[in-house]
């Protein structure tokens, strides 16, 4: 058995980009929840339904491959298929896609889903995942993990506030927002000039409304380490590959 | 003669929510500028044409009457004509419209023409509106002004550093992002229960990245003040009206 595939057509407009004219990664990361969801309406599993059974969906983990980001104007097509699933965890596969149908992104993402009780991972439903077709394996691929933070590394630090506006209808922070405070340690000139080819970011805790954060980052020669902490709690973990072609 | 009007459809979905599931209004602010742009490249006048010029577009004023915010996965219709204008001015409408074809929010902006080469407002090129077929006129309608802020009442303050991916292709602050900080300085218990109504907006001064602004509000019974600072230099005013129906 093969998983369904789902895709829809998206334009990239003024908003999605960034001064350079190409699209950020925090919406490449919107865009690819979008297409779930979207696909899971589809299914007739959409966010209510999910709901109702007492759990939401939660991504833990990504990977992406970024061979190049769309610009203002560019037509792509986005298409995922929620590949495999065992007990606790849900594997998807992302593709964004050139008008010509040449791979722009590859992306993974692990899911889980979280007891609105307990705000803790729950078994994943049975009857959720049923009209994807998908794999049901005990072992599910791993995603590779951001690196630690070199503890003897300079690390740049900002701070930043939860905002109202951050916090979608889940009742947390949207995942696309922790892209602006990772990337945003970085100076605009080398933002300007490099383009990330490989993120890998996991989650490790939720952040909520009014927290304070610090987005710390070390700069390497061709990749940057990351995280972003709550007080001492670890929220999320990132590495992002650089190019400057 | 009466300028032409432009439509396209577009689809809320959930980053462009917040988590009462609302369509916030720095998207609707967003959407507002899309179709302007969209309705000048259907004429010929991209943005790369206009820069070809030595100018850009910049909003100066806004005014918002909001009868309903769309929610997540209504499908609506935005409208706009470049209805008028003068040596330095041109005034457009908008509409926001429900599938049905009601009207859930109609806007009024004042837009000018900013030489790239003095930062300063710079007359507007005749072949930049010729195609619009606007009405040439010396008194174009005057948006109603935002209110100064009441010296003698009590002033929340927030402070915001402008972020690398708040700064547009046109390199300063996307107009959006001011909604961001204005609104954000309202406790979420009160944006979660009240709707904007009427919107009033003025942007004074540039904002550019790196800027340290404080967001200032004084809240009244039905409305709220707003101002935006660099320095003490006042970039942005506001006034927002509200309901709790």
């Amino acid at each position: 058995m093969s998983a369904q595939t789902y895709t829809e057509p998206h334009r990239v407009v003024y908003y999605e980009a960034d001064d350079t004219g190409h699209l950020t990664v925090a919406m490449l990361i919107n865009l690819l929840v979008l297409v779930s969801d979207d696909q899971s309406s589809a299914l007739g599993m959409d966010t209510q339904f999910v709901n109702s059974l007492g759990v939401g969906w939660v991504v833990t983990q990504y990977h992406l491959q970024i061979t190049r980001l769309p610009k203002l104007g560019d037509q792509v097509t986005l298409k995922t298929k929620a590949t495999a699933y065992n007990r606790y965890f849900a594997y998807r596969e992302y593709w964004l896609m050139d008008a010509q149908g040449e791979t722009l992104a590859y992306a993974e993402g692990i899911w889980v889903t979280m007891s609105y009780a307990t705000r803790k991972i729950a078994t994943i439903p049975t009857e959720l995942m049923a009209p994807y077709e998908s794999d049901q394996i005990n072992r599910l691929p791993r995603l590779p993990r951001p690196e630690r933070l070199d503890p003897a590394a300079t690390t740049v630090v900002k701070p930043y506030t939860v905002r109202y506006f951050d916090i979608d209808n889940n009742g947390h922070v949207n995942n696309a927002h922790y892209f602006d405070w990772l990337l945003d340690t970085l100076p605009a000139e080398f933002l300007r000039t490099h383009r990330p080819t490989d993120i890998r970011i996991r989650f490790e805790n939720e952040v909520k409304y009014g927290h304070q954060v610090a987005s710390e980052v070390v700069p390497t020669a061709t990749k940057t380490q990351h995280q972003i902490k709550v007080g001492n709690t670890i929220a999320a973990l990132a590495t992002v590959a650089w190019t400057t072609d």
